[in-house]
């Protein structure tokens, strides 16, 4: 059609959606375009906002690399990875926001066995997990994602002095539904600001630190399979994550021992999909070639 | 705050904005959110989705390059690029979408003058505009950059067959308010679809042709700047503009003359701010060292 006004465009951009074979693209994208075209009307976005705006998006995949996943990021710090968490599992859940640092085929581990694969210098963590179904009923041979920082407050793919996989693993739970691993107690962390998320941050003086966790991914087939986080109580940036990832259902409870800490945690799963994410990053930070 | 429900995570992000110190910052963050997790919200979006929405977003800046302008390409293709220019400029108005093939820095030129600067088979072109303010009196000095795909549908930046700043040029309007150059009728083209604005496209079922179609860019201080385009009315895709721009007020009218083509055409300036928009490309295909 020819354009004449505002309306006139928005009118013309869904029109042109009926040829789209796949309702739910179809659905997705007109959704898209009225929630966008209702954002620029409301803002009244002015032309050199736009312009910004344009560069601002650019510079998302720029700064993206195989280490690194900016979008993921962002969308965390516009609170878009928890909402979409918090809308997709039955309440309370212990889904969480799988984050940019999961990396696939880390190594398999056996049963309390430790992932510290590299000298990691800090307190001893004792964890032992549970997996059950929803009527508190434990799964077995539920495999167990495990990742986190480092007590420096650095994931292995951006510290070059960590070993290939630090503090990766993949353990599988027991026909009581639990599994163990041995690791030393995570810390909170900065995100990183050189990219749009730091603009962000900077624009509204917001800091970039992350509460102290551990990230589990659960997967088992015939159960939907759930990212999740395990939170540090005392963490001072509990109540401000940058990432809006903390809920009251994953708060942990670390309990001091001679020789560091124990955490014990229950997970629930529900009937559903098993579906492991594509992993936000494939690579160590300097593995490429 | 910690989180229990999805309406939780949207009031923590915007709890997060009173410290902005820009005005206009928190209010377009503000509104950002708002419509972000209104389309999240609506669309029930899930996690695969989520997760293929974050990779498309860092495509769109891996496909940038100082040549190519990927968001926007994507933002033409959603039509709010022209939503923005219909909103902040009084209709009906000769604005229209900068679109991703601007350069800087363009050679000045004389009233009259060729912009063809290699070999460029096509029919011969005589364009001669002229520049008022809204009372319809002549605007004298006015800066007016013209930028023009071939007649094989290509810019320069594009096609390394044609010279540097080929069909690019500055003109001045004279003190009646008028500008004239010599060139070779625009065909229209096939936006790329080697990238995310390819894959919507393709989902879509939608062509990627652009009419036929003129730019230019009128800069005078006082006078609010504006990029405009003149379309061709005999192009098959004036009605399915896969960018969204053609309006009503842009439909030029060619004129047969003996030896190719005459076109006229008046362009209106309001008072307003005089300011050049960023360039969204730098360079010429291949021109990276």
């Amino acid at each position: 059609m020819i354009i004449e006004t505002p309306d006139d465009v928005t009118r013309a951009v869904l029109g042109e959606m009926h040829r789209t074979p796949n309702a739910r693209t179809q659905e997705l994208l007109s959704l898209l375009v009225k929630h966008l075209h209702g954002f620029v009307r409301e803002a009244r976005l002015t032309e050199r906002e736009f312009q910004e705006a344009i560069a601002a998006i650019n510079a998302i995949g720029k700064r993206t690399t195989p280490s690194h996943n900016e979008a993921m990021l962002l969308a965390g710090a516009l609170g878009i990875s928890n909402l979409v968490c918090l809308i997709n599992n039955t309440r309370p859940t212990q889904a969480n926001n799988l984050g940019p640092f999961y990396r696939a085929n880390a190594p398999r581990c056996d049963d309390g066995e430790s992932i510290v694969r590299s000298p990691t210098p800090g307190p001893a963590l004792f964890f032992r997990g549970r997996v059950t179904d929803m009527d508190a009923r434990p799964l077995a041979d539920v495999d167990v994602h495990v990742w986190q920082s480092s007590p420096a407050g650095l994931y292995e793919n951006q510290d070059s002095t960590q070993a290939e996989m630090n503090l990766r693993g993949i353990f599988t739970t027991q026909p009581d539904g639990t599994f163990s691993f041995r690791s030393v107690k995570p810390a909170g962390y900065p995100v990183p600001i050189d990219g749009p998320t730091g603009a962000l941050l900077a624009a509204q003086k917001r800091h970039n630190m992350r509460p102290a966790h551990l990230h589990f991914l659960l997967y088992k087939p015939g159960y939907k399979t759930i990212a999740s986080q395990v939170y540090d109580p005392e963490d001072p940036h509990l109540e401000t994550d940058s990432q809006f990832g903390v809920t009251r259902a994953l708060i942990g409870n670390y309990l001091r021992t001679p020789d560091g800490y124990r955490l014990e945690f229950t997970f629930r799963l529900e009937r559903g999909e098993a579906v492991l994410p594509k992993a936000p990053i494939s690579e160590k930070v300097g593995a490429a070639t």
